[in-house]
């Protein structure tokens, strides 16, 4: 008989911005553990905007849900049971299943075991996670960041812009963050030690406040917003200037969203535009998580997590993401750190 | 006492679609040479779709002309005189410099010494010219073209996107060529050697013309249109593909050009967008212009130009590119080719 679970599927198409009403947290027995399996309890499970992408039932760059299904997210967990040669119980793991307290996983796709225990376990689904590696890859790989640059980071007080704009500081580069509000503008300032902090709410000429932040233009867009603020951020931008798409979030609930106007600095200006989905990088992944974890464990990266209870928070605290309200990456703990457990 | 000349001069700031009253063609007397400089007496003068950019009074890559000032464009000329140690009277040159019968040069900024004379003049204004150079290097240095690759040619009977296409051909591509009319398609599937074309203007949907021509997908687009034609092919587009942003003849007349819509698959696709401005790459122009010149000779890239008679034909000339009237690159004749009159 397989382990009895709870998970959250969905119950309707999304169009427009999500609802908690859009999900539906449902009862379900596990099938019995085959050979080359293993059981995982899930501990953190990752609440981020990018699965917003799935539940509309269209197409995008992974297939769409189908009502019903598990929804996809990020977690870690310990593998409470193992018919898998390469994991055993007690290992900790970082996986792509979905929100559900218990998971089966076949050890195949994206998937991570945590040894390196210097850091708190959340950390592995933020800046050492698809997070932070999104920033990473996108920095070194696609704009191949050089000391000295000016590099502007969008939806900066985000779990991929934070990283991406402190990777950026420590390649030695000038870093101006752009965030909604007060708070996330003093943090970027304040913890997460960028150069300057652009208030895109206060700011009535966002076109004007980037070229007043970057006097000496700006060599690097790593933009998670969309169309209108690349838009603001071209007539800045230096010569060979690149802009890495990282995400659409402004996209995500709308057919509507504005195109892009200023191609035609793509002649004048060399500018590169460029996409990227980090588990291209998979075969680099381990040295960049192994850099990341040092500059992590030293100090170096700020981030901040806010962290709810149960898998019921979940789909309020996924809606919510989509007004802008939270002020860090979400997670929602599902079962207690058994390390931190044992150090009680 | 200097030598006597007629040039065209920018009469009035351009705004919308240029007509010949934009001009004026006037006569004047060049200075004195001095010490390091050299005459030309133009033979062919280019008209050219790019330089409609400088002509509106505002700032683009190249500062905007003022009124009364030498209009821009290349051209093919004998030197006639020579106080620069390195250029000779009765050497034949390219040069930027502007629709002029005689001009002045400091051999500085572009200017190419023609020696190779087994090709037309008008072959070193077009293929072997600026024309010629954008699509190899934008082909090869942009979008790394590779054999067995699908690449897609908008504008393509243009002298950009006609050379474009027939290097990706002699690359090993499979080319489709996007243009309006049937004569400019027969052309590009005829002489050019194209493998597919679609005519824009027969086509109720060239999003599906173009994923019917494509079928494999497109692994690069090379544009010269602009962001509607560019949404067009996206849909098409197969993971990594790159997008070659050569013109963006669309824009050149208006303010209100549409923008770029899909941009949500710069991350699903993993696309890649980049601009260029040939003279960039003037330091590999020599091997590059070799080459091209060898599948010249060799017959193996087509072209059509249409070249018209004296000084007085270019203001109508440059008109009719803008209502899409020519079949081939347009050229003017201001003096008859030495080395032709010679052997007639």
């Amino acid at each position: 008989m397989g382990q009895t679970t709870r998970q959250i599927v969905l119950k309707r198409f999304i169009d427009g911005a999500p609802s908690p009403n859009d999900f539906e947290i449902v009862e379900r027995t596990l099938p019995d553990l085959q050979e080359g399996e293993f059981l995982v309890r899930n501990i953190l499970v990752s609440v981020d905007p990018g699965t917003r992408a799935r539940l509309s039932g269209k197409p995008s760059y992974i297939p769409p849900l189908r009502l019903g299904d598990l929804v996809g997210a990020f977690s870690i967990g310990e593998i409470v049971e193992s018919r898998h040669p390469k994991f055993a119980a007690g290992d900790l793991v970082a996986l792509a299943e979905g929100w559900s307290e218990h998971l089966i996983s076949k050890g195949r796709g994206f998937i991570r075991r945590i040894t390196d225990r210097r850091l708190p376990l959340s950390a592995w689904l933020g800046v050492l996670g698809v997070s932070g590696m999104t920033a990473w890859f996108g920095l070194h790989r696609v704009a191949g960041i050089r000391e000295g640059q000016t590099v502007v980071v969008t939806s900066a007080a985000g779990a991929v812009g934070s990283a991406a704009g402190q990777i950026a500081r420590l390649n030695g580069c000038r870093v101006i963050g752009v965030a909604g509000g007060p708070d996330k503008c003093g943090w970027l300032t304040g913890a997460a030690r960028f150069d300057a902090a652009i208030d895109y709410k206060a700011e009535t000429d966002l076109e004007a406040a980037v070229r007043s932040a970057a006097p000496d233009g700006v060599d690097i867009l790593f933009d998670n917003v969309g169309n209108h603020m690349i838009d603001r951020v071209i007539p800045s931008m230096n010569p060979n200037g690149v802009i890495v798409v990282s995400g659409q979030v402004a996209a995500y609930n709308t057919d509507d969203a504005p195109g892009l106007m200023n191609t035609r600095a793509f002649i004048t200006h060399r500018l590169k535009m460029q996409g990227l989905v980090v588990f291209d990088d998979l075969p680099q992944w381990s040295e960049a998580e192994r850099r990341m974890a040092d500059h992590v464990a030293a100090g170096e990266i700020a981030w901040r997590d806010e962290i709810t209870d149960g898998l019921e928070s979940v789909p309020e605290a996924f809606a919510g993401l989509f007004r802008g309200e939270n002020r860090g990456r979400r997670l929602a703990r599902l079962a207690p750190d058994p390390f931190e457990a044992e150090m009680a």
